[in-house]
């Protein structure tokens, strides 16, 4: 059974149980979260969300420079006047270079993605410093409260980075 | 209070029933699922995943093309050999285009976007199957299971999309 089935099978119990009517398309909290696509964060369950409060973004690092599409249209087009940046510990963004990437997809694929920057980073607490200063200082984003967190896979805690 | 102050007063109920020890960083069920941003789909509850268990790629109409970075880390680092896309019903992406957007940013912000392309979309079912061959046809992911979804935000409810 591929693991799409087994969703199916699993949504059948979600949908038996859902109970949330037609809820508004622009998010009840006005806040858009931008997280890693980590396996180990639950987004809803870690912040508390329920369906309909929040825009959840969501790439390999919770990189906001390959999330700002995302970001322009939750504050244009559906309301949002918050942001919350959420990397997290044992992040895989710490394991490699983009040379290292590349290189590897050359040999393998052989393909060249010297044109695509995969956004690892060294320093786990300096991604966030980053990642909110950029949504600050982009003439794109609205100026809007920035709040950036470190999520510890081992505790579920999140903690709040000064920046 | 700000709604990152919210998230830290939930998360410290998450954190006090917190009991997954220490998981591993690869995704235990292998799989990378591209969603769509949109406040009403919790796709941990959804489709019944537990923390550890899939990459959750998520952006502004779910569009492959804007997760080809995850999607290619997620494959060469991480191990995952399968993607599942759901895009859903009563989306944003379908209720404006490029030119609108491009136009509200200019008159609002001063600010030139004809350079980034929001990928709105007009036909749902379309979109899917647009973003379900992108993947496929793609040379830099993996040939592996391709499966997508319209998820109803009114049910709860995933469709498969035949492609």
């Amino acid at each position: 059974m591929s693991v799409a089935q087994e969703f199916e099978a699993a949504n059948a119990n979600y949908v038996s149980t859902f109970d949330k009517g037609a809820l508004p398309l622009p998010p009840a909290r006005k806040v858009a979260v931008v997280a890693c696509m980590d396996a180990r964060i639950d987004v809803f369950r870690a912040l508390g969300l329920q369906e309909g409060d929040a825009h959840v973004i969501r790439n390999a690092g919770g990189r906001v420079s390959d999330a700002l599409r995302s970001v322009i249209i939750s504050q244009q087009l559906l309301g949002t006047r918050e942001i919350v940046v959420v990397h997290h510990t044992d992040c895989g963004m710490l394991t490699f270079t983009d040379d290292h990437l590349r290189t590897k997809i050359k040999d393998d694929l052989k393909q060249n993605v010297d044109h695509i920057a995969f956004l690892p980073f060294k320093d786990l607490k300096q991604s966030v410093v980053d990642d909110v200063q950029a949504l600050r200082n982009n003439p794109l984003v609205l100026d809007v409260p920035v709040t950036g967190y470190v999520y510890e896979v081992e505790t579920g805690k999140i903690v709040k980075v000064d920046v």
